[in-house]
Order: C-alpha cells, then structure tokens, then sequence
C-alpha cells in the first residue's frame, strides 16, 4: 500500500494511492489507522508533500555501501556510522533543493529510507522491522566541501531543502529484490540493488535503538552507494527505488545572504 | 523572570519563580504570553521538568572555550563548529542520566543554553539576540570513547538521557556578568565566566542561522569549559549559572541490554 501525504483544500491529508487516484483518509494512517473520508482525488491534480516530517530525528548511516565508501579512500566501519540531519531540512517531492552561497560543490545521494511506526527501544535485529511503517525515497543531499572542512557532517549536510523524501510511504516493501537509480537530468548516476547494503535496515535499527529512542515518525536513512557527484543550479535530480516510485527535485542556487 | 515547566495535577503547567512559590500560567510563554491562572503554588512541591522540549534543534556548538580546546590538544576553531543532539536526550533537573553498559568513559560538559523564542532564518549577530526567548543551563553529557571512535559525535553525544536541560528559563540574563560552575559530588570541576567563550551567543545564533531556520523551542548549546572529566555511578553533577540557577542530575548504570 502506498501512502500519500498533500496540501487539500482542507488542510494537509493523507491518502491511500489506488488507481491514479487518492483515497482520502480521515488522519494520519501512523497514528490514526486507514479510515476513510469516502473522498477520492485525482492524484495528478494533488499537491504531494514529504510523506512524513520527523518530530524528533532524522537518523542518518554514512558509508553503508563498500563501492560508496571505497570511493573517498574510506574503508567501511564495522558497526553503521551515526549521524543527525535536522527536520528543518525535509523537503518534499517536487520542491526545490537551494544551494547555499558559501558552498562551491553540493552532491546528491540517494538512499533507501525507513519510516519508524512504532517506539523502537533496544529493539533487536529479529525485531526490528516491526517498527518499521514504511518505505520511502531520500536524498541526502551534501555540501561536500564544507562537511570536509568541519569534520562533524552537521553543517554539510543539514542546510534548509538538504533532505528531500517521498513521493509516497510503502507499506508492504520488499528490499531484497528492490534496485536504487539515481538520475540527473535524465542521465543514470548511481545504480545498485539495495542488497549491496553492507548493514541491513533491521540491523541499523537495532543499532540505532540502542542509542536512541526511536519515535514513530523518526526516519533512518539508510545511505546511498557509489557514483555521488556535483550538481548545479538548473539541474534535476531523480532517485528511483523499486515499488516505491520516483523523487524528482530541482535545483538552485541560493540569493548571497545580505 | 524565570519560567519553570512542571507536572500538575492537569498535566504539565508552566509557570514564573515569585518569592519561592510558582505563579502557574495558561499556556506555554513561548506561544501563549504570560497570562496567569490565579493559583500559586509552593516552589517546593513542584516537579520540575526540563524547561523545554525542543521539536526540532538541539544545536550543539564544539570547541568553544580555548582552555577546552587544549585540554582535548584541538586548536579552537574560527568558526563555530556545529552539531546536533536529539530531542530524545532531553531530561529534566533531578533526572538520572543513564550511562550506557558499552561506554567505558561518560562525562559531564556544562553549558550555558540559549532558548529560541522566535523564527530566525539569515539572522545577524546584531538582531539574533531578539530571537532568544531567554536562557538556561545545559549538560553535554557524553561518552568520550564512542565519541572518539566513530568521528562523528552523534553517537557518543546523543544516547537517552544526554541532554539534561533546566532548572528554569531566565528571560532578562546577563551573560557579561555570569559565571559556570560544574561541582560533581560537591567539588568543582569546571569554573569560569561566560564572557570567555569564543563565539558569542550571537554570533553562534547568526552563524547557525545561516545554516538551519532556527524555530521556537530550538536550543543552542553554547560549549563548554575546561575541566571535563569522568563520573561513575552515584555520582552526583551540578551546573550552576549565575542568575539561572542549579541544574542538578544523579547518573546511574543502564542495566546490560539483553
């Protein structure tokens, strides 16, 4: 099943993606289950946003793929590499990536994301995908140079528009036999089945809890595989993943600051 | 003024620090204003609650004392340097932080803790201290050998219980006058004025503005002094700033996980 999240006359709402249409639902599906309006709406005529924005993390896995890694000289850790993005970053399909003026290389990474439904604490591998609600598209969007020059990634990776989700949530996902594309005006970039993960979502999440409380809505990008590189102000990023759709965000180039 | 948050019997309440007892308000005084509710209540029979649960920042800044910096042989870098802490690290004053079984050295960081009041996105360091809604004292509890394995400081600077935040909002404070002492068990362990940090709140602010929007409930936590060091199971810390007051925390061992 895939879940919508879109500016409606009303409000925001969520539907449920049935034939080209949307299937209103009366609240958000994560908390208040799949009850309907009885409303259905073309879903070319609805504005879709990020199908979830995260009220506490955006929990993030640097180098999760060996090709990925391999290709900044960096060996893969043995346990995932933790990192926050902040909410403030989440953008959603269609709506615009804006490099800020101060950074002169900015990449696209596209990754597999999990959307957390259900309070994840200690929680083992075995168990983990139970918290799990779905699946969506991310990109985690980064200003190279300056997450070079901090160290931390906090910076280079947690400007306003740097992390674009969607189009939908996936319920019933199956990444086992799923594939990662990553296009920029229209040219393949980044190409990989998500088996090439060197830790499994259930791992990560396991890992994660451990850490932190995960809290539905939480979302935990799981990271993205060899072949990043630069775009620029005019260009269009796609980040296709398998059963789950397309992400399609432009890009542009920020006003200097005053 | 200073503005507690605290449990009642109705739920949690907020409320101003009058002549030791709590003038409870209608609202939260971030969103609501200071309109009261008539009753009064001993500030001694209160339970007190971290003063603010931020819905999306937890700004962190690095290295932001020179003696600090030394003491890890970092130079004190020219700009602030950025990083995050989740909202699910927050407790409040007398709550137990929580030392997890696969940290071998968790210590205490005292910090002065600026609340964001109102959206700030580009601000200057002239105007950014118009978005503060006031300040209080912070702890960025951390496990330094994870911190130091992984790199990034996420990990090591963001399990449960590793924000300690309170005991309360003061709205008029003077960071030129004030001063941080960290006693563990009574001792001083960190002494020094405000007025010794590298990058003001201000320029801090600005300089993260620049960044992320900053939104209400947003905290910046402004670095921490020389004097970091471990503590152990039944240990007890206490970051005093002038004019705020004693954010007091005991620390126990998390039980081994399963």
């Amino acid at each position: 099943m895939k879940i919508a999240r879109f500016s409606h006359s009303e409000g925001i709402r969520y539907g449920i993606v049935d034939e080209g249409e949307l299937v209103v639902l009366s609240g958000d599906p994560m908390f208040a289950g799949f009850e309907t309006t009885g409303e259905r709406i073309p879903l070319s005529d609805a504005a879709l946003l990020a199908p979830v924005i995260p009220r506490s993390k955006v929990v993030c896995v640097g180098r999760n793929y060996h090709e990925h890694a391999a290709e900044f000289g960096n060996v893969a850790p043995e346990e995932p590499l933790l990192f926050l993005k902040p909410n403030t970053s989440v953008i959603g399909p269609g709506d615009t990536i804006v490099r800020p003026a101060i950074s002169e290389r900015t990449e696209y990474e596209g990754e597999l994301v999990a959307v957390i439904g259900r309070i994840a604490k200690n929680v083992s591998a075995d168990d983990a995908l139970d918290h799990v609600f779905g699946y969506t598209v991310g990109n985690d969007f980064t200003a190279r140079d300056l997450q070079r020059k901090d160290g931390q990634w906090t910076r280079g990776k947690g400007f306003d528009t740097f992390c674009p989700l969607g189009p939908v949530i996936e319920t019933e996902f199956d990444a086992e036999s799923a594939r990662l594309e990553t296009r920029v005006n229209g040219e393949v970039r980044q190409q990989a089945p998500l088996t090439d993960m060197i830790h499994s979502v259930a791992d990560i999440i396991a890992y994660a809890s451990a850490v932190f409380t995960l809290l539905p809505g939480d979302v935990i990008m799981t990271g993205t595989p060899a072949g990043v590189g630069p775009v620029q102000a005019g260009d269009t990023i796609e980040i296709e993943i398998t059963g789950i759709g397309t992400l399609r965000n432009p890009v542009r180039d920020a006003p200097p600051t005053p």
